[in-house]
Order: structure tokens, then sequence, then C-alpha cells
């Protein structure tokens, strides 16, 4: 890990750099992607079929993209009963913080009109889920619960086709979070085929859940056509840790974001330099041995800084500036910081909160902005399955005490018929 | 206006199409759009005023850009004082309105862990207002109120350059709604200064505001590297009316929609083939004279059609299905169909509610999802503004009550690193 004080001169270059790390963009993938989803929109699921084939290498037919209930069935006795314990309690627990977020619509009547705002559950949604050697079935859970909570009625899943049938711990956390349909299709066609609709997968109003650049890419494409959650790119995690915090317990935290992915980034804003040397060897240690060590140490190499600051303060003010995915707070009174920070995708509060807990069990989304968008972005939540409408209502009396300004106002603007609209209930 | 009933065969037909409607994609447009925010990440200002002499026909050195608080004092003098009053008086009832949609930061503790929400506002925020002809103060108010009550500190204003002074009326609703900071530039450029920065005007974290096909396809590809609120189209109206309703009124309300653009989109759905009728020989009378009747009798030729159908379950059902970015219910109990109506941007409720009075007066926000995206969309709001973080706290004895199931979730996910980050507070 690369270790820099405040008195070196690459300090501030590196700060910046990383802070604005930004969103990956290439107009050649937009390309690529444009084309794939313009071959959906026209010829629905046979280009569906004809992309599965050319990138996942797998022949289906269109009968075959559902996956049936027997397959879901079938997948529970693939997986142990401490195993499906588990992925219960975790569901249970996201439930509960969800059902938290929940908002209602809500009404008022004031000296001229009554008004207020309808809170409405998306009608149907789509969650994207990776496939390849690694499966999230913590993704699942947290991107179909909330739909859930939400009052969502189609919860769409849509998941690569693999050689064999579906990994089960999908299909079982799809089966507990309460996801309607199942489809082996991924990449760009599932994306088009979810916010186009095809003859077998009808289509929805949102699509949620991360992908790679082509499928985060046909996302962005489709924003206003589809509803889509944030753009989710690498994982990341800053920790900012005093010189009371055992070196043993950051590096394992930043070794645990980093084994997710070669691009994942770690960081270490501390005021103490002998920390982020511990931190340092400790990371080296105990990436030996680790199952994702190739990964981790990719990761660790490319892009782990170690801030070392003076002060609590410029600790704080260096995550602001990052805006991290996730931030860890190891000090003693985690909560007192709460009010400075002002951008961070998810807050680890103290010494014995690490990002796993907050991954699996905690309750709160791990689906989170990264690459800075924090500064814009915000968890996934129950807010994201729903949608608010305005409510104006006017009575002829309550219409006329206003309708001297909205006269005024419509003829700044040179809208006539604006006017007239509101004069034709007095004429 | 065309008029249709259920026994027409092309009722179906047409409803399918108009509920289909969507968003407008342009690959061409997504070409020169791309070309243009390369240039501006690369060149800056110099492109920004290259741009802005290519389209806007207006040569600025860079110091121009800035519109100074003594042209944003001079305007005053340019407006009436009653228009001045209409100004603040629909800023006050958009601000008593906003006010109730605040959100708090919430934090509690159970069985297993503290966990919550903290809400912040976005650091910085551009709104985009169009040029041209016609000016919209009051989009202006409706887009930078909300952020203020947000409590965003950098509020941006951007609208293309004319020859002479920027409209007064913009600057004087930009000054009472608390913009901070005001450029004269527009289009693509403008967009891309505000989501990259240039020398003279820093970066902002999320772009809110209307604008043409450019503006909209510019938001849509920075989705991600900014924030940005819905993607805007031509405006709406779908009034839902019984045989009480006077047709004189629904005529006005629906041109009041349709003289916003030639593609502006109205509808009636109505049990009464008479209504149909005479509202369509009203809007033919009231279109005589206005100032915009060129503009209205396009959108209504184009556009405007009549559903009539037989029960109000059906006519809610064809406004779901359209899912307008208006829907007036001109009913006597307008409130008895609130639970019934799925999809809208916003509702107005009664005989007395006009478009203009929710346009400009009534106090909830006026920029509404359009083609159908109310399906997903919300009204702007101050949750635009604001971005929330996930707070998960774990004392070593809460994280030992749920060690079991993180590793056993961890190892089903292949991640070592993450069982070993949570067993380390342990060994």
């Amino acid at each position: 890990m690369k270790i820099l004080t405040q008195a070196d001169r690459s300090f501030a270059a590196t700060l910046k750099k990383v802070a604005l790390r930004g969103a990956v963009q290439s107009s050649a993938v937009e390309k690529t992607v444009r084309t794939i989803l313009q071959a959906v929109q026209r010829g629905g699921d046979r280009a569906v079929l004809r992309y599965t084939k050319q990138f996942d290498r797998v022949a289906l037919k269109a009968e075959a993209l559902r996956v049936s209930p027997e397959e879901v069935k079938e997948a529970y006795h693939h997986i142990r009963k401490d195993e499906g314990d588990a992925l219960r309690f975790a569901a249970q627990r996201v439930t509960a913080f969800h059902e938290r977020q929940r908002t209602k619509t809500w009404m008022y009547q004031d000296e001229t009109a009554t008004l207020g705002q309808v809170v409405t559950p998306v009608d149907a949604v789509g969650v994207y889920v990776p496939g390849g050697k690694a499966v999230y079935p913590s993704s699942v859970l947290m991107c179909a619960i909330p739909a859930k909570v939400a009052g969502v009625e189609r919860i769409v899943m849509v998941t690569p086709p693999q050689k064999g049938p579906i990994n089960p711990y999908l299909l079982v956390a799809a089966d507990i979070a309460g996801v309607t349909e199942i489809y082996r299709v991924g990449g760009v066609q599932a994306v088009a085929a979810l916010a186009y609709g095809t003859k077998t997968i009808a289509k929805v109003d949102k699509i949620v859940g991360p992908g790679n650049i082509y499928v985060a890419t046909a996302k962005r494409l489709l924003y206003g056509t589809v509803g889509i959650d944030m753009i989710a790119g690498p994982s990341e995690l800053l920790v900012v840790a005093d010189e009371e915090t055992n070196p043993a317990h950051v590096a394992a935290d930043l070794l645990c974001e980093a084994e997710h992915d070669e691009d994942a980034q770690v960081f270490l804003v501390t005021t103490s330099e002998r920390l982020a040397k511990d931190v340092s060897k400790q990371i080296e240690r105990q990436l030996k041995g680790l199952q994702r060590e190739k990964i981790a140490s990719k990761s660790i190499a490319r892009h782990a800084v170690a801030f070392v600051v003076t002060t609590m303060d410029e600790a704080i003010a260096v995550a602001n500036e990052i805006a991290a995915e996730h931030l860890t707070l190891s000090v003693d009174n985690p909560f007192d910081y709460l009010e400075k920070i002002r951008h961070a995708g998810a807050l680890f509060l103290g010494r014995h909160t690490p990002p796993s807990v907050a991954d699996y069990i905690a309750g709160p989304n791990h689906v989170l902005p990264t690459g800075g968008s924090a500064r814009f972005f915000s968890a996934l939540s129950v807010h994201d399955y729903v949608k608010t409408s305005n409510i104006v209502h006017y009575t002829k009396e309550e219409l006329r005490k206003v309708r001297d300004y909205l006269v005024r106002l419509a003829h700044i603007e040179g809208f006539d018929a604006h006017a007239k609209s509101a004069e034709s209930r007095f004429s």
C-alpha cells in the first residue's frame, strides 16, 4: 500500500486524482450497446437468443428462457439447511430495515388549496443478477426485498444462463426475497428485453442491480425509457482510523473490499503514520493464502493508498473529498463525527463493524454509490421502487383568491390559454 | 380532436400506441452530443465559448460568462412591481409545499445492531433554464427552490446567451429563488461545463431542469458522472371527465397544455360521447385568437384524442395505461378515485383546478415526468437534492451474535476475506 504524508509532494495530486475517479464512460462501449439495444427492440426474443448464443455460448429456445417453479424448488435440495437459514436470517434483517423506509401519501389544506403527494409502488421491476464464477445471493436479497416492501407486484430476475442449471443459492435467495419471475438471460440483451419487452419477457418499468460496463452502459442509455438505479462500479472502502486502532482489523477490512475485484479501491486515512505502516505490513501478511489472493493483491498494488494527516478534521475532509462507497470510522466516539461526514454510501461506525457484517447481515442495503457518486446518489432503498405524484385541489372560491397572480404569471410567460383556463371558471 | 369509442376498431390500437409513446432516443443525436461532451471535458472554457459562438451565434469572452450581481439588480427595474409580487407569491407557495418534503436522519437500535440513514444535501446543483423566445421564470422557481429548501449551498443557473442581456424575469426569479451563480451558457456545452467543470464554471454534483433533445441526451449520457433529474419531454394532459363536466372548461384546460408545444399531447377520457363532441367544438372555438393559436392547433391536430368509455372504472384504467404527466379528474368526488390512480405526474382534482393554477401558484412542483415515465419517475422534489447514507454500528457483543450467519454467507459467495474481517475481532 502506498503511504503518503501531507509533506509528500504527491499527496494533494493523488487525493485529487482519487476524488475525480468518476464513472467509466466509453463511447466505443456505447456504440456496441446501442446496436444490441436496437436489435432487441426490433427483433425481440430472436435477437435475445442470438446474443445469448454469441456471448454466453448457450443455445436456448424461447420456451427455456423462463426458470420453472420446479427448478426453484429443486434448488433447495442443493444447499445445506444452515445455508438456507443464514439466507433467511439475512432476508429478515433486510426486510426489517427497509420497512422503516416506507413513505406514505400525505395531504393538507391551507388558506388557498388542498395539496399533497401520493406514493405508489412501481408496477414491475427487473433485477439484474450477474453470473459467472462468483455468485451473489446477498445482492438478490438486497435488490428484491426493498421492491417487495414497496409493494411492487412483478419482481423479475434475470441472470446469465450457465451450461447447467442456475446456481441454487441465487434461486433460493430469489424465492426467499419474493421474486415472481426468473429468466436465464444476461448482458445487454437482458437489459434490453426488460426495457422493451419481448414475447417471452414482458417489459418492466425499472431495472436495478449491478453489472459489468456493458450492462451499466445499457442501463444508462435506457434512462428515461425505463427507470434505473445508480450506475455501479468497483467496490470501495475508506477507513478513517486513529492511532488506537488495531492494524490487523483495518487490514482485514481493507482486504474484504479488495477481494471483490482487481479494480476495487481501498484507502486508509489516519493521523498515525505508524498505523499506516503497520496496516500495510498486516495486509501483506493477511494476503497470503486468501482464496482470492491474486485479485486482492492486484487491487492493493494498483489502488490502495494510505493518507497520513495531522488531525481528525483533516481526515474527515479527505473522506468527504473521496466520497467513498463505504466509510469506516474506526474511533472510540464515531457518532460524534456523523455531522461532519458529507458524502459516503454507507458509514460503518466504531471498531467492531467490519464491512462484511453490513454486506450480509446488518439490514441496510449493500447496493451503494461508487466512484464518488455518493455526492449525489443514495443507497438503494424502498424509495427506488415507488414514485410520488403531486395532488392539487382548488374550490371555485380558492381559485378566485389566486386568480390575479396566476393571470399575471401566465402573461409574463406569454401563455394566454393558461390565463383563460383559470378565467373560464368565472365566466 | 379525434374521438374514439370502444366500438371503434382503432380504439385499442390508438391507446396502445399512446401508452408506448416513450422517451425519444436518437443515436445520431447521441453521437453529436458525445463529441461536444468530450470537447468540453478536454478544452474547458475555450470549447464552451467555441460552441456558444457556433450554436447561439454569440461571441463571448470567458470573463463575460458569469452574470454579475449588478445585472441581476438591474433586472428588477425592467419588470413591473405587480409582476414581482406575483413571482414572490408563487415562490412562497412553492417554498411552503416543499418544506413538507424534507426528510430527516433516523437511527434505531434493535437486538443486534444500531442502524439508520443519514440525509445530507447535495453540495452543488446546476439548473438548466432554456432560452429562446419563450421564457419560464416559473421553472426557475420550481427547480431552484427545492434545492434551497434541501440546504444545497451552490445553486448554479445556466441559460443560453441572448444578443442583449438575459431576460429580466429569469434573473428576478433566480434571485428570489436563491440561485447563487448565473452563467450565460446553454445547450450541451452548458451541461458539459456543469458536469466536468471549467476554469470559469466549477463542477456541480447534479443537473436538473428541462431542455431540448440535445440537452436531454447530454444529461442522459452523463447519468452517473453527475446526478440528473428525470428526462423531460413535451407537455401532456389527460382529462377524465363525467357527463356533468362543462365542456368549455375541459377545452380551456386542454388548450392550456397544447399551447406549450406542437408536440404537446392532450387526451380526454369520458363516459359521455356528447361531452367529447362538445369539447371538440369548444376547442375549435377557443383556439381562434389565442396568441399561440398556431402551436396549439398543431398539437391538437397531431395528437389530441378523446377516448369514450362506458364506466368510470374503464376511464381510470385508460388513464393508468397512458400514465400522463398531468391528470385532471373532473368529477364531483375526485378524492374517491385517488386509490385507483396508479400512474400520473400530478393529479388535478375536481372541476376548479385548471392546470395553470398548478403550473404557477399552487406550490407542488411543475417539473413532472412525461412520455409515460410517471410509471417510474416522480415529480421533482426536495428528495432530488439530498442523498441518504446508511449507518451501521456493531459492538463486539452484537457482532458475536451474528458471526456464524455472516461467515456462512461469506463462504457461499467464496469471499474468505469477508469472513476473516469479522473473525479478526475475536482472535
